[in-house]
């Protein structure tokens, strides 16, 4: 049992520790003397916990969407309405709480996933994409039914524009280094919610 | 005269076949035995030609980059009013007029080069997005001086708001392998100019 445990402890520590390096260098390119370097450990001791660099890939990007999605539950629950949920939704992610080094871990996977060089990435990927897509309709279906949200908005079609809005934000905000960019965006998105989809009083 | 003729035809015979190859693997990860399967050279045969796969890969960006900008500026050309321009631009880049096999380039290369990892690439792609930036941003100057577009407006951040949407949508796109998550975000960003943009008349 106990032996079991500082496996599953050290498990964790390599990939707490790798996870900022995967996420920079990319869940596929990363190298592997890189990884050795982060985590202090060789490769057999790597290989002790991990089939392959990309089962170890993989859990890392797992690792990181629990996280993150753990701060999406949590955030959602401060709030009853569906509406207010909505923008502290968008406020999470849009003022960058969620980020980490490296970049946005979604984004940076979906252009490294985008193709068929790596279909196992990609269907992580795909499905955290819909798991928050669906998070978000159901949260503007909820505002539809309890008359905050206007009754004629696709729930859908604004999932994927808050998605699309904040991915490109985060993806001027990486490559300049300046969250400005992803402010700016959220803030427009902010004020769509406010004008497109906040029934009349 | 003729012999060199011969080589510039060879060169950018390469650069054409490559291209869209190296926007899929990425600029830099893209490994010379596929770029020599689509030229169909050997390695010698494309050394000839350039001094190293990053030369490659960064003349085959440039050669990406100089078609869109013909596209851009043949737009613009067609529309007098910078109103119309920027409208024109917004349709021209969010039907996918001006994106390739293995997604946008810019985005593609923005992720790629978002570190340290590849400088003459991420140089590359900062003053391809700064021509654009400032592009869009002297359109919309022209609109406020033309009384076209509200005098209260922030140019650059216009610019930098329709870069993000735009990027977001083509991320989501090729992702998915479907345009309409590009084509929803370009109608919403087209809503945004006619609201919020556009001089009341």
């Amino acid at each position: 049992m106990s032996t079991s445990t500082k496996g599953e402890e050290t498990r964790l520590r390599i990939l707490e520790r790798a996870a900022p390096l995967l996420n920079r260098h990319g869940f596929q390119n990363a190298p592997v003397s890189e990884i050795m370097r982060v985590t202090g450990l060789q490769k057999g001791g790597l290989y002790n916990h991990f089939a392959s660099k990309e089962e170890l890939a993989l859990a890392a990007f797992d690792l990181i969407m629990e996280r993150v999605m753990a701060r999406v539950y949590e955030t959602h629950n401060q709030h009853s309405s569906p509406l207010a949920q909505l923008i502290a939704h968008i406020e999470l992610i849009g003022h960058g709480h969620t980020s980490m080094e490296g970049g946005c871990p979604i984004a940076n996977s979906m252009v490294e996933s985008d193709d068929a060089t790596n279909p196992a990435l990609r269907a992580r990927v795909k499905n955290v994409l819909e798991r928050w897509r669906k998070y978000l309709a159901q949260v503007v279906a909820n505002g539809i039914v309890q008359g905050e949200i206007r009754a004629d908005v696709n729930p859908d079609e604004v999932a994927t524009h808050v998605i699309g809005t904040l991915e490109g934000g985060q993806l001027m905000s990486q490559f300049y280094g300046d969250r400005g960019y992803l402010r700016r965006m959220t803030d427009q998105l902010l004020a769509f919610v406010d004008e497109k989809l906040r029934a009349p009083a």
